[in-house]
């Protein structure tokens, strides 16, 4: 069996259960291993650590084609950034391993780390180590990131609650049609721009939390909003009900899946690399959130009884299907 | 200029200074930023974390033919224990970063798996996260890792003071011994396992901590002693004097060079991946700590004023000159 066979998610079950096997008892302090977007461990009695990793693979992730090598460095922080503020934390520290082809001119690795820098800068997060190898193929860039949140204010994958408003920050899909803007060669600034450039969702997140709306379940839409609620209903053990007609896009991503003849949904569910924020929370506060985003959150669903994620059309439901990205 | 032409070491100097320029000030609560074995930040009152990352690339680190997948794993995590130990620290927790070739089949992530968790029992060490992508050429493992000390006890890179004992732990030139007889087909049980399962002398750091030796300067030897012990005069500003002749190694890394027509030297002194601790003290704190290790502690030379290295021969300087490893 190799890994195309087994799929990215069953090899990460796969893995989990031999680390769970093989370390048996679990330490007092680890509050969330693997299977959210970071792990997450006691500090003192006032904070928990959290931290999380992510890599960007040259010609999978990226290609010089479509990417400079500032936007590079800027998303390979900003993919981890994102993933700390679905955790509800503040980032607070970067480490930078670096796999680079020897014929690789420094310039271009000093463009990368403008990249890495300005994005460090921008979320007060510091880079305060790593590591440099050669690589005898691509260029390989994985950053860690940890950071830090009161433990009654951590937001988990597994926490939706049946009844519970799903929600999303800002636009889906758009990263999707920059890229699809790329390839066919058209400018769209905004839609290439949010594809090369994301914006983690930090401000968001502290916005809820200073607010102090308790976010039952929390997650950042990278694979796709798709797959990305699977995981939700998944660890919660839940199922949900989306809207598709309220998902919210942006007037240049409708008129990109009207050039191109993609269907929108194919973007605004299975699109991945948005980074937006998928949360679920009480009406009750949901109302409250809202006051604090106008247009910049919407609610798309509600969190149901049962196992499946059911797709709605105008009142009624659809036969829709879409997988979020896979490596394998 | 490209990567090859300006070095390892001046790339990181060259991006160490692209950060101190982008960062401007740097956090209060930043104790080791770039340019020791691992990043240091304030955590609470008593104690500090301290995080690292390391990679190993296929091709690159290791080859299919000489380390077993479950070598790989051992070693990814090991490494990175290593740096753990050179700052007097304990580990506490690891996140994997893995890029894999899609055609990879499942046993072989198992077996990698395998021998991560063996090194993470064996020194307690929880895997609590981390990532998987494709990889369209190597497979490439970054393991960062977390854990603490109490501030007071951490061992710099840069504390080195003139007069200080030079020590190390255990043997030198054994796992480039292993390496060599592994290229030509030849075994040597205890070299190759020192090449292919590094042990990281965490257990040597406890029991200096735990008597109490204060240990002004230290460094895991991964790129090889004359390469190492340069970083840490560089960093304290000290220069060194080293006796050649007392240098320790194994009967069979000794047998190994004379069969090989190898100089011994090239290896003791030049060769990597030994992953002992290179450590400076005061010649009373050597004292202490000798009657700790008996023969697995080696006083190989002393911290000098000036900036040389010399390398000394049956009590006279020689003109020796070995670089460590270097990625470009």
């Amino acid at each position: 069996m190799n890994l195309r066979e087994i799929g990215e998610f069953g090899l990460i079950e796969r893995i989990d259960r031999m680390i769970a096997r093989g370390q048996r008892s679990l330490p007092n302090d680890l509050i969330i291993g693997i299977g959210d977007d970071a792990a997450v461990w006691k500090n003192d009695f006032h904070t928990v650590t959290v931290s999380t990793v992510d890599t960007l693979v040259e010609g999978i992730h990226f290609t010089r084609e479509f990417s400079s090598w500032q936007d590079v460095g800027w998303k390979a922080l900003a993919v981890n950034l994102s993933d700390v503020a679905a955790m509800g934390a503040d980032p607070r520290w970067a480490l930078v391993a670096l796999s680079l082809p020897d014929r690789m001119p420094f310039d271009d690795v000093r463009r990368l780390y403008q990249g890495l820098i300005a994005c460090a800068r921008r979320y007060r997060t510091h880079l305060v180590g790593g590591n440099i190898t050669k690589s005898p193929g691509s260029l390989v860039v994985s950053v860690t990131v940890t950071g830090s949140v009161k433990p009654r204010r951590l937001w988990r994958r597994d926490g939706a609650r049946i009844g519970d408003v799903i929600a999303v920050t800002g636009h889906l899909g758009e990263a999707a049609a920059g890229l699809a803007a790329l390839k066919k060669n058209t400018s769209v600034p905004s839609a290439v721009r949010r594809y090369r450039r994301p914006i983690p969702r930090l401000d968001a997140a502290r916005r809820l939390q200073k607010a102090g709306i308790t976010v039952h379940a929390a997650i950042d839409l990278s694979d796709g909003l798709a797959g990305d609620l699977r995981h939700v209903c998944k660890a919660s053990r839940t199922g949900a009900r989306v809207d598709l007609d309220v998902l919210p896009v942006t007037p240049s991503t409708v008129r990109l899946a009207r050039r191109f003849n993609v269907p929108l949904d194919r973007w605004s569910l299975g699109g991945g690399e948005d980074y937006e924020l998928l949360l679920t929370m009480t009406e009750k506060d949901f109302n409250k959130a809202l006051k604090l985003f106008r247009k910049k959150l919407t609610p798309i669903g509600i969190v149901t009884p049962g196992r499946d994620i059911r797709f709605y059309r105008n009142g009624r439901p659809t036969g829709i299907c879409i997988a979020g990205f896979r490596h394998f």
